[in-house]
């Protein structure tokens, strides 16, 4: 596991790196430079939503490792998913009852890696996100994790409802953060725990929630629609840790 | 109370403006210009704390809307502050021990924001930040408060530490964010109280914090340093929601 920030430098390094599908987080090209080639990568850019900066040949020359970037520069991340198995192993190495985060459609980068943190600080013992529908771990996940990234393993799954119902076989319960559910001080979150979030504005998928065990709710006290997602896993995730650590 | 912002473009409309007190968020001054106006704005800037950002004509003619910039740009933000004697009098029309966020330091608008949208949910009655060395109410803060800055009301004081002071006759606990403090579970959060969080490198400010009654920490179980500072604020301030109404 571990997370590293890489370069790739030079056009056809870039086009080989975005056909063989890595993920590039962000793109620098010279600027007023039209030849085909870097239409080319223009193009890649495009298809894969890649943000793409253009800069002066002084500012390439600066952030050049090699010295050979002819015009175009990539960021790209290299990090290494975990198993689902492996963050089980985890927590039995441990000898703790496993604590999992599920995250289902959380797309915005600055709350993956605020969640990542928290799961971190929370004593979770990994995080478990959908292929699909999820932000990637880019650079920006990495930045705002604080590091944890390097620590907390993240696993990506094909089908977040399948891998809850492997994951009840274990004997781990879970519970989804849910507007309409209990709230969270009147439920027992001991034990064994997945605590599965969804994103703001669409919540956890249907599919994902029929299968939770428990739906826990933060109270609200005020005017406005909900708490920032990554804010309203923190608050989840300690009440978590306050009845976990015997402060019930 | 409410929130809008606008630009105030041209020499005498932006020395108008810091003369007559409106809250300017930022400025734009043509680079190079040093004239007697461009002087009495730098001036006038120095003395508000107005971070200012010195561009070229190409950048001015971009961001104008009225083509009359004459060198100079502000963003100003239409947001009345709220007094601390509006936020008290809003807890005793509730009826409630006044609940306060005070924060220090807090310069990133999008904690700023996400932790107004915290205060607004938990309950508390408003926010109170010092003049100096704090985000002022920016069109970001105002778009991840999620509206929040429209309910919430925020006030604005010279000195943190003799506000804390003054509002302590008024029978309002502080409780401080504290690494080294008393794992919060521990506290008993209830009746009137403020919460004071500072910024996540250098936290609660000594001064502020000596002013406190209790100093709160977090239990971290990982291996990383810290959580994102509106997540932290989120836990601690669900901490007094959960005791002040009737789950402890």
């Amino acid at each position: 596991m571990g997370y590293q920030e890489f370069t790739i430098e030079g056009r056809n390094a870039v086009i080989e790196a975005f056909r063989s599908g890595k993920p590039i987080d962000k793109l620098f090209l010279l600027d007023g430079c039209q030849d085909g080639p870097m239409m080319t990568i223009r193009r890649e850019a495009k298809k894969h939503d890649t943000p793409l900066k253009f800069v002066s040949r002084e500012r390439l020359d600066q952030m050049s490792e090699t010295g050979k970037h002819q015009g175009v520069i990539a960021y790209a991340a290299a990090y290494e998913y975990a198993e689902v198995e492996d963050i089980l192993r985890a927590a039995r190495e441990k000898g703790e009852p496993p604590f999992l985060f599920l995250l289902d459609n959380i797309e915005d980068p600055h709350n993956l890696g605020a969640i990542i943190r928290t799961a971190n600080l929370a004593g979770a013992h990994g995080v478990i996100l959908p292929k699909n529908r999820a932000a990637g771990l880019t650079a920006t996940v990495a930045r705002t994790s604080a590091g944890a990234l390097n620590y907390t393993p993240v696993a990506r799954v094909t089908n977040l409802a399948r891998t809850i119902e492997e994951l009840k076989k274990e004997g781990i319960w879970f519970v989804c953060a849910d507007m309409d559910g209990t709230v969270l001080y009147d439920l027992d979150l001991r034990g064994p725990i997945g605590l599965v979030v969804g994103s703001e504005g669409e919540g956890v998928g249907r599919l994902v929630k029929e299968k939770c065990d428990l739906t826990a709710s933060i109270p609200m006290k005020g005017t406005i629609d909900s708490l920032n997602v990554s804010v309203a896993t923190g608050v989840l995730a300690y009440e978590i840790v306050r009845q976990r650590w015997g402060n019930r």
